[in-house]
């Protein structure tokens, strides 16, 4: 069996990072798998999703830390052709990847308990950006 | 068709890294499935699941380039306001993300001759790790 | 229903990155999946899949970014036992993970209009590399 829904985030950029976690497992308990595999997709090439313990410290220091990794200041090839200015935010797409893959049991999204997944849009401006959700299994 | 297990396994701690081939080799035999994709998921906010080459050279390669990454002795909001001094294991788990998922062919989760399923478990203490493998296929 | 294929693909490596977007589409319509999951691999510990926007100016930034994260001229114990000088080239493929894992959305993989589904060979020589589409749905 496969789901699949789209949630619509607004972002304010710079690696802003967004809490899904009940929005996943909404989307998870409307497609009625009880196990199987949820795949999270950040749609773009300027954005990432991945698990993160979702506390305001820890939020501000992973962005700091993307920011060590790619800076906002930093000149890229991409910037100077596009004058678009956000070379950074595709290096860290491009680094982190677009999404997870978590594994769906007894219904629900399995993690931690101090773990979240969150959207991390790394773009330079805010975004309307979309998560595509798909459920697969039985 | 969807099959699951858990695998536990006892950690040292600071990226700490772990094969886990074998183990998720027969889980995949068990399920009985031909064909098909194995999610292998940490569980947690402060590991990681990524393959490699599992040699013991690489294996501290790997682990000095996530301290050059993300140091120990990097101070961070996260410590700082929660007295775990674990920050650094957080970003390094997330910007690596929790899991990998591979192709299951032929009932055995495909790999090159010269790669591993690792568990990194980033930490800053031993730790019982749950290890979630989650095959769907037929 | 479980459908699979291999895409081989000659490199040039040192993160030398090839666009498997046509290809890996091609593969997904062939599998007559229209909802699913598609997990796109490279098989072996010195290659990675992604996403980018695939235009010149990026994939060099992307190349340089790697190198500055790892650099090749960077003494590793992995090149030092073996011989093989490539240690940088397992430090990325480590951290980037072998993979993604896209969903399948009308029969195509979905993406954003400026995101291409890439393969980056870090390893320090040409290479025929595989990669298997692995598709789930139904």
């Amino acid at each position: 069996m496969v789901y699949g829904e789209e949630i619509c985030v607004q972002t304010k950029g710079f690696s802003d990072i967004v809490d899904l976690t009940a929005e996943v497992s909404r989307i998870v308990s409307r497609s009625k798998a009880k196990a199987g595999i949820v795949a999270v997709t950040a749609i773009g090439s300027t954005a990432s999703v991945t698990t993160i313990e979702f506390e305001p410290a820890l939020v501000e220091d992973f962005r700091d830390k993307l920011e060590e990794i790619a800076s906002r200041d930093e000149a890229t090839r991409h910037s100077q052709t596009w004058g678009d200015d956000n070379g950074f935010a595709h290096l860290r797409a491009s680094l982190m990847g677009p999404g997870v893959c978590l594994p769906v049991v007894g219904g629900r999204p399995l993690l931690g308990t101090w773990q979240q997944i969150v959207l991390v849009d790394h773009d330079n401006r805010p975004r309307d950006r979309r998560v595509h959700v798909q459920v697969v299994g039985e």
